[in-house]
């Protein structure tokens, strides 16, 4: 569709209520979202960040757990490969798939409604390259009160989909040397690290991300590799999202804005 | 020995070729040191920093891996609580015996030559409150090269004892609830809380150090907690050592220097 007239494509877009445009204004990419279903957050930013992306165009790429698209969209506008989102909530698969349309990137990105833990009946086992994934960051427990709309309770809380069914998952799907790029909370890091070794994900990179300065963690960023070499474990460069005004620090104004 | 005048003690201490007598400058200790045998390093005065003291007099506390006692030292005069030093080479034992009469601390301070891997022979399991630990850090394979130094190697290489077995000791000797403090390196990091978790010492804290900004991570800090619960994990603020310039940063000075 690229002989139409800019912004004529928004026009054919249609929006729910409630529903906005936003932007992704580190690639240029709109984004449809809504208050009452789901926004992305700054975590989906930092995940799209720090994922490597390969930039061929034969590489297989999916993004789990892709709520809106935001970083399906993102880590898309870094590859010529196909890019492959999976979430299993329709309402916001319908948003994704109409912002795919709004960035014209239907040929090489594709969003589909699927239940994360039957992930094997999708895709073959062994045979992606590289995957990302901003998951449900609350186990469901007395202490962690559920939030009372459903869209946001099961992007959030692990309702439908546990961090073991996840990393389970996750390594079927990967090729031997495959990448998985993590998003979580330092509270389940432990959880996560153990959960990695059982399903032969090794842990090769991890990047702590602090509020500011002297608090601790509140956001950790993990690079694993499907049966990779046990030695080379890294801990990256701490990042502070704020200064001590509450301005964002130039690297997450970056992450954020885009460096142009 | 409170009835003789200052700097008489020092005169009283043998020191042997190549010996000389450094100050401990937070705790103003005095530490009998060899570059031929063993220095204490920053990583020592992290360790003793990061370690939570209780200043009562009636905790059991262990420093494993003693060296020539800088922990041990600095550890010991923030409590009123016996303070144990455990050492296997009795080069450094024998220095460190020396430090303990020079800072007037022998009521308080012990410190003798054993072998951690018998440290069963030595001390009563769950009888320990609280214990220190500044272990070799280098595996020995054969990317790692020894130290031909054999005093510097066994401090610096698992050549006499693995971290798994500094682990089921240290786990062995804690009292439920007691707590165990280790500096590390962060590529031994994986190794550590699995092992950890294998011998029931669960981890409640952990610092991560960078050389300066924009650096991975080369030394890290660990709070366990034998049988401890295992919620809230906590990544602490990051601490840098050096600015740009190569200065050590205030809070790193303090540790080294003291705050007064």
């Amino acid at each position: 569709m690229a002989f139409l007239l800019e912004g004529v494509i928004d026009l054919m877009i249609h929006l729910n209520d409630n529903e906005r445009i936003d932007q992704l204004l580190s690639a240029d990419l709109e984004i449809i979202q809504s208050q009452e279903v789901f926004c992305y957050s700054l975590d989906a930013l930092m995940l799209a960040h720090f994922a490597n992306i390969p930039g061929r165009d034969d590489r297989k790429i999916v993004d789990l757990c892709a709520g809106n698209g935001a970083v399906t969209l993102l880590i898309a506008s870094q590859t010529r490969s196909q890019v492959l989102g999976v979430e299993r909530q329709s309402r916001l698969v319908d948003m994704a798939n109409r912002s795919i349309i709004l960035n014209g990137m239907t040929e090489q990105v594709q969003m589909v409604q699927h239940d994360i833990r039957q992930l094997d009946a999708l895709i073959k086992p062994d045979s992606v390259d590289l995957i990302t994934c901003n998951p449900p960051y609350f186990q469901v427990n007395e202490t962690n009160r559920i939030n009372p709309n459903p869209y946001l309770a099961i992007a959030r809380h692990e309702i439908k989909l546990s961090l073991e069914e996840l990393i389970f998952q996750t390594a079927r799907a990967l090729k031997m040397n495959g990448s998985a790029y993590f998003v979580h909370r330092p509270e389940r890091f432990l959880d996560l690290l153990s959960l990695m070794t059982k399903y032969r994900l090794v842990p090769k990179q991890i990047q702590f991300i602090y509020p500011k300065k002297n608090r601790p963690a509140n956001m950790l960023l993990i690079h694993a590799i499907k049966d990779g070499k046990p030695n080379g474990f890294e801990v990256l460069a701490p990042l502070f999202i704020h200064d001590e005004f509450g301005n964002y620090l130039p690297e997450v104004h970056d992450i954020i804005y885009g460096s142009k």
